[in-house]
């Protein structure tokens, strides 16, 4: 099938759920039964969503888009995090992360409201940073950041873990601070927090005490990098972290992930999850074109 | 008077102040006269520094390092904000800083304690950043950043505005976001915030309108950038800056300010303060070779 031939068949699908469902397309109405053959999955899942059908409402169809999304599409965090990210970046992230049924969208924490409120209903969550990306902001202003992120719609913590005290031998500082975003975390509701190790910044024996650290003081995650550093995720260092925490946390890649191939390698040597900006690009097999 | 004979006489005046002052050189004892000579200042504060008479300790000496200083030192924010900064980089810098009498440090917050503790009884200032570098942090989160390096020793706090919140038209919740911070900031006991408007972001239109909202904000200083971004500090942009908030604010160049020549032209088209990692050689007129 052709890009022209798939963009008609979408448009000639939501041309018919529009003149059957009336006034409530968009919102409700009867559902056009669409074949959800593996091989139309993203087809579907496009068109599944221009209709309106999402898991949030199950009882509008027998598939959701979010039950045909590819299993790589759940394991993204749809990532938005520059300084001139605008309210119209948000929105075009959040209606992807519906689209794709990402796993989250990661905003930084001023976005978090409204990131909530655009994807209430959905499956897919809210995640933020803290301490983002120095680590280098004080302990109790980390966790303060943290629980208002999660009072505010977060369910997912990244924090950064202070590199420089890191490097400075200070191991106690470095696990209080992550376990203080632990707990911050967890008593106001967040199903998750990853640790940001920077791993560029580190050399290989601080990247495995970094893991300990973040294992000791209960972290879900450890997480490669920031994205604004001086580089980002490999597949070494995902080894080395995966072999690290061993099989009871989860290992984010992060930072120039850039196509499926870079993905799937890094799900490959151990990654659980993938942050991207060139999310859509990564699940359609394409060249991003994301400015996020 | 050449580099070398530069040297040699520092050295020479050293090993008399340590002759005559005992095994007390360095920490108190009688002091050495050394001609307060203009032409001599940057050799006098070396000199004055290394025998430990520093404007903390007055009663030590007919002059201070500080009062011999050259302007340009008591201009500039001597800063070292990258992740990896590590303690041995926070005790180099202040010890800089006492030596050539900067006007303050500039550190991540949770490096103020440190800091403060290092300038104690000098003249040297503690100045951090909150929100920083992407702005993009929730409100309550920046004032309790803000004020929590204030009770740490802060004097002085450089915040970061909402970007992307200017860039989407959000004037009023940029505005109340600096408004909130220097409310916070003020109530702790600060001498000065200043708003990093991150130029190399924004239009000139933009520009101007974060000048503006900075002013009604009640803020002392905008300053141009974080060096986190795509660009630093630029004449034309400082020249904006002055017309903007008028002579009644201070304006802070910082971002890529390598030398004598650069800081001294950003002076000149109206910046009041200089931030550099680079301070060192740009007030001994030489090539940086700082790594902070």
């Amino acid at each position: 099938m052709t890009e022209t031939e798939r963009q008609q068949l979408v448009d000639r699908l939501a041309r018919q759920f529009r003149r059957e469902a009336g006034p409530d397309a968009g919102s409700a109405g009867p559902i056009v039964a669409i074949p959800a053959d593996r091989a139309l999955d993203r087809l579907v899942v496009e068109g599944a969503c221009r209709f309106g059908v999402c898991a949030d409402r199950p009882e509008h169809a027998g598939f959701s888009a979010c039950e045909l999304a590819p299993p790589l599409a759940r394991m993204i965090d749809h990532t938005a995090l520059k300084a001139e990210t605008t309210e119209a970046d948000i929105r075009a992230l959040c209606d992807e992360a519906r689209r794709f049924c990402f796993a989250s969208v990661c905003v930084n924490p001023s976005w978090v409201p409204l990131a909530a409120e655009l994807l209430r209903g959905s499956p897919v969550l809210v995640c933020t940073v803290v301490g983002f990306p120095l680590g280098a902001t004080q302990t109790a202003a980390k966790a303060f950041e943290a629980e208002s992120a999660v009072r505010d719609g977060a369910s997912e913590i990244d924090m950064v873990l202070h590199v420089g005290m890191l490097r400075s031998g200070h191991y106690g500082y470095v696990e209080d601070d992550i376990r203080a975003v632990v707990t911050a975390s967890r008593r106001a509701g967040a199903s998750a927090v990853k640790v940001i190790l920077e791993t560029a910044l580190l050399d290989d024996r601080q990247k495995v005490i970094a893991c300990v650290l973040s294992r000791n003081a209960g972290a879900d995650f450890v997480k490669t990098s920031t994205g604004f550093s001086t580089g980002g995720a490999t597949a070494a260092d995902i080894e080395l972290m995966r072999k690290a925490v061993g099989s009871g946390m989860g290992v984010k890649a992060s930072g120039g992930v850039r196509s499926r191939a870079d993905a799937e390698n890094l799900i490959a040597h151990g990654a659980t999850r993938i942050g991207a900006s060139a999310s859509v690009a990564i699940v359609q097999g394409t060249v991003s074109t994301s400015t996020y």
